[in-house]
């Protein structure tokens, strides 16, 4: 991409009313454009990235078996009558609306009630189970507050999976399967060392939910982490865990953290509730099992944001980033340099890499250097007429500074 | 994809309350399941088949040089106060909603008012246009009547792009563009020749916008086309097209179409209303010129089924099935014929081939082919214990019922 053709530009100031690190760096760098508190638009450059990050979790629950499909986001008020969750003092965080009939009518925060309104109509025995399905939707949840930017939105995306199951062991053992997909997800978005699988509030069915929490100064939760790191309880279940575990609390730390995913059993409760049932090997009607997984997609961009963001901008791992490689042009003015240029940008495209190409000849080699470090583009490659004439490109790695200086040869080695 | 790890079945019925013939081929087959009128979430096949419908329209916007974003649902009213389009009055399809400090928020249904309150962030001089950008966006309508299948939803998805420009000059000939990229949407949809630019009602800016309209007895419009086929006028607007063009009346048939896509020119009125101007060569403050393309990405799906489908079932042209074959497995309790079966899935699909296998053993011949028809695969190959013997595969063209026998080099050499 040609940054002369993308629309955002860069800004030197975050709009006054934003205090979360990560929607002033994304605003500021042109990954996203704020609409109101806690709902925000992803520009092509942003897009890019929660795409990156989509595919990641796409693969990770395809191969678990998972299948993808689209729920919707209007929602009847009789699905979520079955299980308490239609009302406001129960659920806080509808949103509702109304037919022109006047017909109440939900936003979808969450899908459980959704998914096994719908399975009812596929699931009649034993041997339609398991099933693991999945969707990558827009949730839409009336936060009372919502300033921490892109780690709670208003409007966000989520990936949530639910799996349906005949037996409690079945159940069990998909649950832990999906445990370790969870572990390949963060360990392939870069944060695998600093995310734990942390002992959290459970509901009817177990005693204890599964959080996936990520170190995080920004985030809204405080674990109590074992010096091991094998260990990890929020706060809120902190005297239940010691209890069940049989730790001491001397032994943990608390840590602030932000959740990037949550995984729950819901057993036979939604199952009952709603009346699904299917019949076993020996016929009997039974309650069917219900797991939920989520992972908040751009809950998880706003916190790389924010772990890896420095002074100078954002610093996107390589995994999710919207661009490889920031190709700076400088001495574009110069007819035969820009020639130049243009050619390596066009062989580095074919080539198969993924280019941001600083092509613009009016902006100073200063405000592109300051702009590359905002965007945060993983390497950083300047062409220009000094390198032309020694035959070599200097390629900074954003994230640690390292410099190199690079043959033509050596950078497309490198690089495809 | 093996058929007895999707969860959706075949059922003879559609749902009493479903009378669009769109939705029932789709509801029967499992491609949707109907959460209430106007409504449907996409099971993994209907997926993959908006997903394929998605990504022949995204290739033709990136070759107009449209960017892809994706903007919200959750609008603020003040935006759209502006051009006096909140009001239900004016616009009779808004779902209104409200957070909890009672502040009014509108859904979207459309995206004009927020694309251009974003763009006044980025554009600040005529050298910042043009620009085109596009999504794929869920859109709310709150239809007072929702009895179209997924040709009228109340939730549905639509890619709708916008451009901004400097002049009238430069936005008409981009329209015109895009008005060709259209063309080959539609071509490569497999409507090409049934689809019409069609002149219909305009707005404040031009006496006509254009819709594409594909012939269609299920449609909703009615366009009168010349037996030449070069004229097509919405009846909304035939007089004043008759007395505009000079062609006479007589000269037009009338005939029944959907809408598949509309295209406006809304020129100066959204710069003039929410005062977004650039400043030209000479340093005047201008309105920016815009334009917007709408697809209806489910109503297109929707379309599909309706002119292809038979009284067998879904016939899908090849490049939006959700599988090119649907490779159908006979004799599978037959250990051997199974794992013969079985090699040739797993090479046909090593081999590029995007195959849905039939690998049920209890289900009959007869329960397979008439599955097989209603899920409207193009090329259904047959494996049995006799092909086997005779070293032949059977295969069906859906759309023609045409049957060859071929052999299994000729079989991947006509597939991958």
């Amino acid at each position: 991409m040609r940054q002369s053709h993308l629309f955002t530009k860069t800004r030197k100031e975050a709009p006054a009313d934003e205090v979360a690190k990560n929607a002033q760096l994304l605003i500021r760098a042109g990954y996203v454009h704020k609409v109101m508190a806690g709902v925000y638009a992803y520009t092509p450059l942003g897009l890019r990235v929660l795409e990156n990050i989509k595919q990641i979790v796409r693969e990770e629950m395809n191969a678990v078996g998972g299948q993808e499909l689209i729920m919707t986001s209007l929602q009847p008020k009789d699905v979520w009558e079955e299980t308490g969750r239609w009302s406001d003092e129960t659920v806080d965080v509808w949103f509702k609306t109304k037919l022109q009939d006047d017909t109440e009518l939900g936003l979808a925060w969450s899908h459980e009630e959704a998914i096994v309104s719908m399975m009812a109509q596929y699931v009649h025995s034993y041997k339609d189970l398991p099933i693991s399905v999945y969707q990558f939707q827009t949730k839409l949840r009336n936060e009372l507050r919502a300033k921490s930017g892109i780690m709670r939105g208003r409007e966000f995306v989520m990936k949530d999976m639910y799996s349906l199951h005949a037996t409690k062991e079945d159940m069990d053992e998909y649950y832990d399967k999906v445990v370790e997909a969870y572990k390949r997800i963060y360990e392939r978005l870069g944060v695998g060392a600093d995310t734990f699988v942390t002992f959290a509030s459970g509901g009817a069915f177990t005693k204890f939910s599964h959080e996936f929490q990520t170190l995080c100064d920004a985030g809204e939760d405080v674990l109590y982490i074992d010096k091991d790191k094998t260990v990890a309880v929020n706060e809120e279940v902190l005297d239940d865990a010691i209890a069940e575990i049989g730790i001491s609390k001397d032994e943990l730390s608390p840590t602030k953290t932000a959740e990037v995913g949550n995984i729950f059993k819901f057993g036979t409760e939604k199952g009952e509730q709603m009346n699904v049932t299917f019949k076993d090997a020996d016929g009997m009607d039974k309650p069917i099992y219900l797991a939920s997984y989520g992972v908040g997609i751009t809950r998880v961009m706003g916190v790389l944001v924010e772990k890896f963001g420095d002074d100078k901008g954002l610093v996107w791992p390589e995994a999710v980033a919207a661009y490889k490689v920031h190709l700076v042009g400088l001495n574009l003015e110069d007819a035969e340099i820009k020639d130049w240029a243009d050619g390596v940008y066009t062989n580095l495209t074919k080539a198969g890499v993924e280019v941001l190409y600083d092509d613009r000849i009016e902006a100073r080699a200063g405000e592109k250097f300051s702009d590359s470090d905002l965007l945060g583009v993983p390497y950083r490659v300047v062409v220009s007429k000094k390198g032309k004439e020694n035959g070599q490109f200097e390629v900074v790695t954003r994230a640690t500074g390292e410099v190199r200086q690079l043959t033509e040869e050596e950078l497309f080695t490198d690089f495809s």
